[in-house]
């Protein structure tokens, strides 16, 4: 498959233009609270508005990295025609605002870093600094999606015809081709997605869009794993990451680990996607797990769970040692977690 | 203690008057699927609409036995003046209908059973089928509320000041009055309870039983457990039980089975409250699963949480296996999973 087609086959929340893009001074992204109630788009013009947009989770997953480098495209029109050592100090405390917006996901904050020296180096050429960071970012998502294409084949190699398959929370577009790959190989597959509470990623998110590219996809809530898996309905396990360490620790939306100790007790072997292990982040203990506000948990999409005066506790990721890690899906292959310093270091 | 202070010790729910009372021909019960943002009550004057309350889930839990046995009385008020054959026949009806209601807990069906025997007798004595039906009725609940409040005994012995205690679904009245005991025994305790999809039992009538009987709590989502537990705030898990076979296999709460498994990796033991393990089923094999309605999975009181077209999978209950139950606690003290037919053929 080339890299040329690949948009048209995602469903509509993965595709290019939908994740994040921009467009004249303005950082547009699918509204991911709404989705899949309502297809609308939330538009962002200052740094202040996108860092806000990441933190209320109006994107989440793949988006708010682009939506971050998307802030500083815009930050860069805005400020073009004030002195190079203001433009300097005004792009160094967005990156901090925009990195400080989720603490877990590594990723956005390395490529921050990065489209700052973009910049920097755009100005001491006296280019223009939109322009060249716009540039970059968009072949960094070429290369992005040429790596989830890879990623997609490998994924795809691991399935076998009639395989029952556990995701959770929202496992996006390296998941996403594995499934779309796997069924133009004539494979026939059942997924089994749990709701992922409280922001319900796996039954607003990933159901809506395996089924839109035609995979038979079940939603079921978070507490039937291990007895999805003990039925024997489960053959493959994969999510995506939100991190992944040097020595092989998935950090992943709250629940990977659950489902992995229970895949793990049933024999059902357990696979990650990601793009890169985090080079800065050796081990377990390097990893900050992001507390998001108790009272997220108090409500289902609006409508609360339990009365005012009970107390609540919400830590977003949770950790999976290397032990329960089958293979890391990389573009270099499937390879074992205790491995990932030779590719990533 | 005695068992004449233990109602009055209970929360709101657990109160016995409140499970379920007989009242002039009305079988009356809280109203589960309200609480606790209502406090209203649910009157049922005919069996279809008692057994309907209990498919409905008005009441759960260890409501629907009583539930039901009211509704025998009820109908033996209401076919006192046919003939005795006639009322044989109805009373077998009713009670095939009841029992069909929920397949999983066969504790109702069981007690059903010998109330019918109890009926019989009282036509073949030409006494007062209703009468004497409740006198057996209030002496089973004076019993079982014995046992419970043994078992709070034996479940407070096991808590450790300062202990962390995770539980799952709705543990009832033997793991509040574990709680009530520890608690005027000194011992500080943090419980959490995940919130229990789809019906919310942990967020709607646990967490506000644990806060009105004054032990700290807090509400997590069904994915969180094996996190909780590896940060080290889990020092004991307690759950009640739908079912326990003979070979000690525990049927409860879809979710109860994927926490002993966290639990188990982490060395927290996992403790079971039963009034009885089921002589009548010996083994995983004679277990059946309750496969409630897929569409209840796709809303959170009342608000949908996918779209129309996604698909569904709703197994009511899992089963835990005897090596990860550390112990059954029972009127005859904390028994080994692999001993309880001593106690209960």
């Amino acid at each position: 498959m080339q890299l040329s087609e690949i948009n048209a086959l995602l469903p509509f929340l993965l595709r290019r233009e939908n994740v994040a893009r921009y467009e004249d001074g303005v950082v547009i992204m699918c509204d991911r609270r709404k989705y899949p109630f309502e297809k609308v788009f939330h538009r962002c013009d200052d740094v202040e508005c996108a860092a806000r947009a990441i933190e209320d989770m109006v994107t989440q997953g793949g988006g708010p990295q682009y939506v971050g480098l998307y802030a500083m495209v815009m930050l860069a029109r805005q400020v073009a025609d004030q002195p190079a050592s203001k433009q300097r100090e005004v792009f160094e405390t967005a990156r901090q605002r925009l990195v400080k917006t989720r603490p877990t996901n590594t990723s956005m904050a390395r490529h921050l870093e990065k489209a700052v020296k973009v910049m920097f180096t755009a100005l001491d050429e006296d280019q223009s600094v939109e322009e060249k960071l716009l540039v970059w970012i968009e072949h960094l998502r070429d290369l992005s999606y040429e790596k989830h294409l890879k990623c997609g084949e490998y994924g795809a190699s691991l399935i076998s015809d009639g395989d029952g398959i556990l995701t959770m929370c929202f496992a996006e577009t390296s998941f996403l081709m594995t499934l779309t790959i796997a069924k133009q190989q004539g494979k026939r597959m059942q997924v089994y997605t749990p709701e992922t509470r409280p922001y319900l990623q796996g039954a607003r998110l990933t159901a809506p869009s395996i089924h839109e590219i035609g995979v038979p996809v079940k939603i079921i809530t978070d507490n039937m794993p291990a007895h999805v898996i003990s039925e024997g309905r489960i053959q493959k396990y994969f999510t995506a990451a939100d991190l992944v360490t040097l020595d092989g620790h998935v950090v992943n939306k709250i629940g990977t680990f659950q489902n992995t100790l229970a895949a793990h007790h049933h024999g059902v072997p357990y696979f990650v996607f990601t793009q890169a292990a985090d080079k800065q982040k050796p081990n377990r203990a390097s990893i900050e797990i992001e507390a998001r506000d108790p009272g997220e948990i108090k409500s289902c999409r609006g409508t609360p769970t339990t009365i005012p005066e009970i107390d609540a506790y919400y830590p977003a990721f949770d950790i999976t040692p290397p032990e329960f890690v089958a293979g890391v899906i990389t573009q270099h292959g499937i390879l074992s977690p205790y491995d990932l310093a030779r590719y990533f270091s």
